[in-house]
């Protein structure tokens, strides 16, 4: 038994978007069904879709940026009720069982992680993600929307929020603490928003001058185009923290010189191609280059309260369903501010 | 005015020993001179001696693990005392006023610091180094040697146990923690013994089983030998920390797989060609590569009176002056356990 809802497909790899009818699961006793209002676009459902990962699993629904309304609660679930507005990120089971999830790190499940899309699950079935009109999904992996947040905008903070947000806390962003964000695109800019409300002084660092106004806006304090000459001669040792938002293509080493003792580069992309990180880079000021991948759910619930008590959203372009596929041309041009939702009400069922 | 000492020096890159005469300055207030009585010979030095890092002072006199009796102090000289047994490190002045060095981490120096050997000081003179009789050294970068140790066996750690010590404290190897060290030459016997000494679960990690009893026998807990097939996928996502002490063409990627949540992969070796580091490796279980170099003097001090009071010493070989070339060419074929250090009464006067 399962309920039939419209949702965008993409058939194989690189292929455009239709819309499709596709079959949500009954409730089990700990599962919520979410009527979907938001969806986010992250750069991720792009290589997916394109298969750039090489691990796609077709036909593709992608989102894992979602925030709507619980329509129906299983019979076990106490904690969140009908009406309720809710979000969804990144992934929907894990065994919370093992020590990650014990340590509400369940994105680092030793199971595995179920993704909230082009995942399978531990039922054997294939995921579909929030380009669509409902999910069902378990109660666990179900976060609370705060009262009175714009909801369309803070729909991305469901992936780019807990992204930037983790490091941020993990490696000690604050008062007196000189964090750099490399890039300032959908991750970027939270970067920037959530750096700064946590109290830390907040460099931008793009390559082109071209998004200054905005970064500023944002809150940083500084802005640097990492095209000029001598920027990195002028940075040499400055930040304890960099957040790297940008995949691949950069000049690693001249970025490892602008942190000073002891700092840390943390890289949220994933390039196919490997760093290259300079032996003495990390030597001379036992500098650090880490990865970091989204957060679990007590800490993701904490980030959502965090923004909703700061303002913090995404800056987003609202979209209808039968313009993602332009969208994404315009992220890979490197052509958007900064972050697109697709508004589920544009998605139609398609013609009979 | 200045004192005249005998001492190996090598005239160009890649030039044999010659034993010459080495001028030592006269004592400045807070000055202390030392006869040298035992100098470790640190893979470095032939680094140096070989001009592999293209920043070497000729002619060259190597040498920064050094133990000795003080002969002579300076009048403003508190803290030493003639006929005192003290060790001398990898530097010998900071400006002990910038925020690394009041941070006790003095080869940090914001200003530079000072080398032991093939370095200009402050006052504009080539430092030279401990394969020497005697050194002159500002009271501050002195250490003291705990009474009852092998002082021969104690000279590498004043290089070799501080550069490892650092990062195991750093990273809190102690009991539960699962530390792998890998590479067992110079360093790596070294970090062996300091891990198992402080209390946490130790495993080398070398290319073949040939050091396994004398592994064991320095307290390592396990040991793996990298070209069997199969170890890394059985030691997937296993360690907390890995000490790496191979300077370079070792599998990185491989070696991240072995590190479990959050862990990290300190890099002590400068190899010149850039780390290759697989972001999705990082990513996965937000792992970390990083770098150390030394410690301060605090704590090469907290160092040595930890191995005192636990007997740790490096394992050596003693040579005479006359042996360190061919002990540079075993020690480049890797046909050494562990380190050697050189008996300064060897040393002698050329003939007239």
């Amino acid at each position: 038994m399962t309920t039939t809802v419209t949702a965008l497909s993409a058939s194989k790899a690189g292929a455009p978007f239709e819309t499709i009818s596709l079959d949500r699961r009954d409730l089990r006793p700990d599962d919520v069904r979410i009527d979907i209002r938001y969806a986010g676009i992250c750069h991720s459902d792009i290589h997916q879709v394109r298969d750039e990962w090489g691990a796609a699993l077709f036909p593709i629904t992608p989102g894992h940026e979602i925030i709507g309304t619980v329509a129906e609660v299983g019979a076990d679930v106490r904690d969140h009720r009908v009406g309720d507005t809710v979000g969804v990120g990144c992934f929907v089971d894990s065994c919370l069982t093992c020590e990650a999830c014990r340590d509400g790190e369940e994105q680092f499940c030793e199971r595995g992680v179920v993704q909230t899309y082009s995942s399978r699950d531990y039922h054997g079935e294939v995921t579909y993600g929030g380009y669509s009109r409902q999910i069902v999904v378990r109660d666990h992996f179900v976060l609370k929307i705060p009262d009175g947040v714009d909801l369309a905008a803070t729909t991305p903070l469901l992936c780019a929020g807990i992204t930037t947000y983790a490091p941020l806390k993990r490696y000690g962003a604050g008062p007196g603490v000189k964090v750099g964000v490399i890039g300032m695109g959908g991750l970027g800019h939270v970067a920037v928003k959530i750096a700064a409300a946590l109290g830390a002084e907040v460099s931008v660092l793009s390559r082109t001058d071209s998004k200054k106004a905005d970064g500023l806006a944002f809150g940083a304090h500084a802005y640097h185009a990492t095209e000029d000459a001598g920027v990195f001669d002028d940075l040499a040792n400055h930040f304890d923290l960099l957040i790297n938002t940008v995949g691949a293509g950069i000049p690693l080493g001249s970025f490892l010189g602008t942190l000073g003792r002891g700092g840390v580069m943390v890289n949220l992309g994933a390039p196919s191609e490997a760093l290259s990180v300079p032996a003495f880079s990390l030597l001379t000021l036992r500098r650090a280059v880490a990865g970091s991948m989204v957060g679990g759910l007590a800490e993701t619930q904490e980030m959502l309260d965090f923004c909703a008590e700061h303002g913090i959203t995404a800056t987003i372009e609202m979209i209808s369903a039968d313009q993602v596929d332009a969208y994404y041309d315009k992220v890979v041009s490197g052509d958007v501010r900064y972050r697109a939702v697709i508004d589920a009400e544009t998605l139609r069922a398609p013609a009979a």
